[in-house]
């Protein structure tokens, strides 16, 4: 073998206006806000970020106008994998029927009549735009196969997409079950697991009234923790029940929806982000849910107060929340769950890392992914007070520009 | 003189998914919804549209993949010539603060302190975001200069930007008046309406509490009647009061905001709607101002079982609600106002057009200009359906591309 080693790129992104690292020690407060910065880029890591005038030089500059800069979307909470349309669903909910869960069955049957090549171009497409939205990691779930085949298929497809793939066999009892829920149960800890768990990081469930009870959730979230999978829940959305209070006994990394909580399921959430059993379950709220079901909120200030580790996500998915929009989370969060602006920008970056128990994603401390937004913004209240507008001007993901034009 | 006359260049949109023409005749429902549908353009207005499979020919053709078009949007209300930032006081706000018109000052000291050009510039970037969201007519309000000097030149930034121009000296009493708010509404109908009235369509007062009260609105916009324009109110933002029933007294062509209505409020604007006097006294909605500083939403169902006619707009200004996003405040609403998808759509396009008293936008019928917004999507629905989520592919205006691709 003869030739040099690769002479690593690095680029300097300069005029900074705020950068929104995330890393205290950078700058002010928990979003460690710095005005006037600039960041360099090597090897698609964050090699340096600080006052712009001490800048060390780099091969190519970026110069960013003033705008502002806040690490890339952590949304860790998707449902991209499906076929069917229920636009027409939607528009009658809204119209006064009520949100039920069986409406996933028509995307079910939709999506087990789909080839893999047609899930693959409507997750595609949707990935895409929400990098364009400035989402750089992207949760996707199973959860609308239902069976062996189509789950394993489904994981297939999200795995082409994201490193970040969730076995959600426990989405539904699907209808060839309907007299027999506990023998899909046993489908899902059985066959469909083996099947499943290599193409996976995680497992979820749906603990929910009309979907798995406590019981059943226990089962097949702790078959998934022996096959090697991490465990995270679906929990608290249209009730009070147990979901909270098992992903934190399981150790999960998030209880995602948590609109209907008790005092004991702020404690518990609380307590786990406290430390002593190892890291936060983090309590994911996912209020484009809430506004396209016309659900109640959850109290995210609640939850900030007690001291839970809170992440916002998209849970984009065709029926309860067709969006894939961060920003709107941002701003519904802000509006709705008396979050600030600024704890509403760290949950829909930080919130949403920890919610995947990562550390590489979410902030801009050195060393981090250069997984990064740009704004044609001052700052990063913006996102929040132009609720609605497209304000994301250019995505860099591993340092590499990805969406927009700088 | 030598050479023949230009040749009419027309051009086809095959290939529709669905028409939204808001033309009756031409489809179903009040949106005139037609599937599968073809649209000409001839000298910047619609030439022909109904079945694609009886369009006729055209010289240039565009594929719309099945995609949908609609009628670009006609935003009746926004502030967009302005100067400074209040992004902070929206997060002030949104931690507790209330909302107050006095904000408005901190805007107005900044606007007069700017350039002609930093005006211009500031207003050509917001004109430029909404129109690459669908917006193909956007009426534009004076209201922060409150000087006879600095409310012409805003004026005539306007008017560089649009032909829906309004002359809001009316919009509050700035501080060199406090002591003497008769004294500012003489300037107001005096000075003040001599220099603005030619370079204004419009006249509009912020008829609340805090602002104008029910005499002076009356002779701020009578005043602006005689001299040519036309009345639009801003009433019943804050709380209820006399701004409705004033605005139909005088025939203005709208009343906007509407949170707070009595019975009496909603009978005058029926009525108006049912004709006799002329034409209707528009309810014009501004649901992006409640969300944004947290206050009660108007109830369009009231307004449209009573048979009020509805408008809906951004109210685009950088206090209350700084979006320029119409697609946004189809899904706020859906989600609060208790609209159907069907009747937000017509109440943003068509419905904006009433309030501007147009015949020439807002639909998409025979004569029309060919203003219009070829969707990433398959059905009008999804402007609701995926809130937050950019879905405009591209937009037309007078038949010419101005943003986007198709
Ligand atoms: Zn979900
Ligand atoms: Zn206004």
């Amino acid at each position: 073998m003869t030739g040099a080693a690769p002479v690593p790129r690095s680029m300097v992104i300069d005029h900074i206006g705020t950068l929104v690292s995330n890393a205290p020690e950078l700058g002010t407060g928990e979003l460690g806000e710095l005005p006037g910065a600039a960041l360099v880029v090597e090897d698609g890591r964050v090699a340096w970020a600080g006052p712009r005038e001490r800048a060390p030089g780099a091969d190519t500059r970026v110069d960013a106008g003033g705008r502002c800069v806040i690490p890339g979307f952590v949304d860790s909470h998707s449902h991209i994998v499906f076929a069917g349309d229920r636009s027409r669903e939607f528009a009658s909910r809204m119209s006064g029927q009520p949100y039920e869960a069986g409406g996933i069955r028509a995307t079910v049957a939709a999506t087990r009549a789909a080839t893999d090549g047609a899930l693959l171009d409507t997750a595609t497409r949707l990935l895409r735009e929400a990098r364009a939205q400035g989402t750089t990691t992207l949760e996707i779930k199973s959860g609308y196969g239902l069976s062996v085949r189509d789950e394993e298929r489904c994981l297939r497809v999200a795995g082409r997409l994201s490193e970040e793939v969730t076995f959600l066999g426990g989405h539904l009892v699907p209808p060839e079950y309907a007299a027999d829920p506990d023998g899909y149960v046993e489908l899902v800890t059985g066959p469909m697991l083996r099947a499943c768990a290599p193409h996976a990081r995680w497992v979820d469930v749906f603990c929910e009234r009309g979907a798995f009870g406590e019981e059943a959730s226990r089962r097949i979230l702790t078959a998934g923790q022996r096959h090697g999978l991490r465990a995270r829940v679906h929990g608290n959305q249209l009730g009070e029940g147990p979901g909270v209070r098992l992903a934190v006994e399981l150790g999960a990394a998030s209880v995602d929806h948590c609109s209907y909580l008790g005092p004991d399921d702020i404690d518990a959430l609380a307590q786990s982000a406290r430390g002593g059993a190892g890291p936060a379950t983090v309590a994911t709220l996912l209020p484009g849910v809430d506004f396209c079901t016309r659900q109640r909120y959850p109290d995210a200030r609640a939850l900030l107060d007690a001291g839970a580790t809170v992440a916002l996500a998209s849970d984009c998915n065709p029926g309860s929340c067709y969006s894939s929009s961060m920003a709107f989370c941002v701003a519904l969060a802000v509006r709705e769950l008396g979050m600030t602006p600024e704890e509403a920008l760290w949950a829909a970056t930080a919130g949403g890392a920890r919610a995947l128990r990562r550390d590489d994603v979410g902030h801009l401390g050195v060393g981090a992914r250069a997984d990064l937004t740009l704004l044609d913004a001052p700052n990063p209240l913006y996102l929040a007070y132009r609720p609605g507008v497209p304000q994301v001007a250019a995505v860099y993901k591993d340092g590499d520009l990805v969406s927009g034009t700088p």
